[in-house]
């Protein structure tokens, strides 16, 4: 189906200047575009119009997006979608400022995602001619680009099986509630090309956003990070450690309305003949804090 | 055409005993099978039979290969290849041990590449059940994967228009010999999936190899591989450094025949709608070696 | 005075056999004499014949030493430590095994330390002339050094006296119960040199161990070590993080004997005249735990 | 005799303006004090008033500095610099502005150093109750702290005696012209702690100045460093490499008037009883740059 990758995440927030702050200047995007009552951002690695759209007005994700390789992908998503049993919707180039048409899709787990194969570029300030690694001066954390996310609802299996046989995702993780046979499945994480993720979904309340992720360089990196938020005094949901799911080195955080971030690095290289690892819930606490092997109270309870 | 992946290189070395001790003892690759005149290894991520191809007698590149997705893929490359006009083979299951039916392109710069889809798999020392991170007794500098290559043949042109337009590439970065229009073509990144690349070609000539690289984890460990090497007395032929194209981090060596080796970490995330970057060889040296800026005496000129 | 360096820290373990294990094969450090009863060990970059000593029967600390630069140092400890009321012992050369002569002060907080000038040194395998930076072959771990020890016991403030007053020690971190004036010492970080800290005190049950730590390169270091620990089953007494207390980065873990060890780096160079640091008691969590900013369980309840 | 630290360096600059914006936006120093030829510096983590001090007009060291324990040490450093023959001259207090009283020592390769025991403390920003390990907003590079310099005269080996005799530093390091028997002293690494080196001193022309050190916190951050420089069109003198000599992690690279600075981490912990290392000058190319192993042109030529 040629999903090339999550390509934004739309959320709400309590109180728009308090998260430009937290976004802009802790985190390091770039506002591409400030509205009324929204704020469009991307990180300096990133080509595309905006991967965040940050939305006067609570808390919790409104939606996100799917860039696929063309045009003619969408056609297929949604016939595919709606065969598979999910309502979709057509959404008009344009109506998503600086995106082009888009096929909405009602997950299972009670989320909307939405595909689409064009998005206004803006390119990078490094250029493409003899460039430099990474811009001069970049703000804090200056997270080159939004890497994934991880959205809660009930419905696991089926939403599985729509990225998996829908859209060609392939499980590269997936945790189970018991050694049992038949355990419900409790968490899944998919990609569609060579990382260890792109999406993920854990078993709970329908439509509940677990957080999203920003990609880093390396460890050194995310632990930089975890130094400039304390310094901010920000609390650590998950001070710097590594997940042994995907093998990447993470750390959680909230924005000033409560919708969990991670900042994030490393993971294997995945390709669709690379078997999937299952993980029992009673090894949970390895899987999240490889080194402390304990799960923090919030990762299974709190969700925006 | 579905190549999902570099999947070995196949070298030639003087000594066979003294390449099992470099690739074994020093990189940490596993020997899974030995015969009179191979030797074939895999790192400790790849779950397939064998990424690298030790056979005695002299020093070069006899092949190297790719693993695609589908067996049916296999014929469409033949067939596209004939009517690219590259002159192609069959080679069946098991003549390369332990893979299975092969498609042998012959390039436009000299290099056999083959096509497989199936390969025996051994998987890896932590499993897919509630895994470690990695292993606990890795050799030395313990490489997990065969990461791509880089060859050196004289038609740049049509070799990567072979990969782009046959099989799918797409180019990350492009070397080109000057600013002036038509300027000939020098050097190719190619990606296949997110990788910033799968493999490379240098203009120079036919047949030649240039280096194989294998993926770390990070910076830290670039750097280790380097303290492993030089305290085994080998020469670094590039210093750990990062390379400005593609952004990795990187220490090139070579193996007791004289094959160059990389040990490399990093690099952007590639999509197909991301632009190609372009360098000009007035500014290889920032290509190769970011922080000093200059070629070192080998690069253009020392190949196998 | 001239203490240069805690030079010593001897343990009980309860099987030698076993804790030679975690020493040798996990920590890295070299046996240097092996008895019926007793391990010498010592770091690869430690020139002195030992630099701790396991002894088979129990758990907890039998005595530390202090390496000091004169002979005629001695003197002046013993007399200088009656004078302050503590009572002192003399050891002759060789009862403490290649250690010269001793004078063993009996510390307020009910432990033992040494102070000796001479110990037979056995250099390093890189040695003196164009020496490599580290040796080949280090097992696992790889510590070089024994840095610092933390001892509990009621009168810290007595200790801490002592050492600055007597041995010209100087505190670099000081924690207090609270923000009350004339609020009790509850810990004392102490330095000879340019170091953050090469002894600690924190207020217990007399004549306890809390840890002592090796000295890593850096967090890289501290990171793998933590891995290293995690892949052979130990459990993580504080994952790796960071101490606002010293700076310093940090991991703890238990030998098989339940003796608390310490991998650690960083920390700040000290002068006598960098004002002393205090802590309360309220942000012991801050101190401890740099980015969880909590207190595990175990720091001020489990000693040996 | 008490000397705790290098305390500052005193450079001449081309252009005052320029050099602020070196030190300053891209290394970090903090200004404490400008007046209409002078800029004074200190790094976030030195307490006292300053430890650079720019100068307007050229280029090279005007003097040096190192701080003392005692007011009573400047008389026997006084006294003791005469007794070995070394001119000196008393400073009042003041007149090196926010410094004490000084004794100026004429060193035999030319150089001056001055002795005081006493400066204006600012603090830092951290303060020292409970503190956060650095402050939240640092310019670039953020360097904490003035290291060591490295000074070149002619007469290294009186130059040693006197550190070593009179003022107490040991010889970490020394390099010397051949293996043959008495071959000149060519280089020496002073240690009056447990630093690699306080200072050290090449053989050359009288009174020139080839580099002052800031210290950072590890490779990352040298790395990271040599990123800032670099983007910033700086050339790198000695790209980020470790030194075989004291085993630190460095980079070289000239402020705007040809003054060469350093970026630092790491050596190994000295101590009077640890044996000098000697290195021949057929080795100075792992000496300098661990991994090339080579000699860069300017190393042995370009002082200022």
């Amino acid at each position: 189906m040629g999903v090339m990758r999550m390509g934004f995440c739309h959320v709400k927030v309590m109180d728009l200047a308090e998260a430009r702050d937290h976004y802009v200047n802790v985190l390091g995007l770039y506002p591409t575009l400030e509205t009324d009552d929204k704020i469009y951002l991307k990180g300096w690695d990133e080509w595309d119009h905006h991967s965040v759209v940050l939305e006067q007005g609570g808390v919790g994700v409104v939606s996100h997006g799917y860039k696929v390789r063309h045009e003619s992908d969408l056609e297929d998503i949604e016939h595919n979608a709606s065969a598979f049993g999910l309502s979709t919707q057509r959404i008009s180039a344009g109506e998503h400022v600086e995106l082009g048409d888009m096929v909405r899709v009602h997950l299972p787990n009670g989320h909307d995602a939405d595909f689409y194969a064009t998005a206004t570029q803006l390119g990078v300030e490094v250029g493409v001619h003899n460039p430099d690694s990474f811009p001069t001066d970049l703000r804090n954390i200056g997270a080159p680009l939004l890497d994934h996310a991880l959205f809660v609802g009930d419905d696991v299996e089926t939403t599985e099986r729509f990225f998996t046989e829908v859209l060609g995702f392939y499980a590269s993780e997936r945790m189970i509630a018991s050694h049992e046979d038949g355990a419900p499945l409790m968490a899944t994480w998919l990609s569609t090309g060579n990382k260890s993720h792109d999406v993920a979904f854990l078993k709970g309340p329908d439509g509940k956003f677990h957080h999203m992720s920003f990609a880093l360089k390396d460890w050194a990196k995310v632990t930089d990070a975890a130094d400039i938020l304390v310094h901010r005094g920000y609390d650590m949901d998950l001070a710097p450690t590594r997940h042994g799911i995907t093998r990447g080195e993470t750390t959680y955080f909230f924005d000033p309305s409560g919708n969990r971030n991670e900042t994030f690095c490393g993971g294997y290289l995945m390709y669709p003949d690379r078997p999937t690892i299952t993980w029992t819930m009673d090894e949970l606490g390895k899987g999240l804090d490889y080194y402390k092997r304990e799960v923090s109270g919030t990762f299974l309870s709190v969700f925006s």
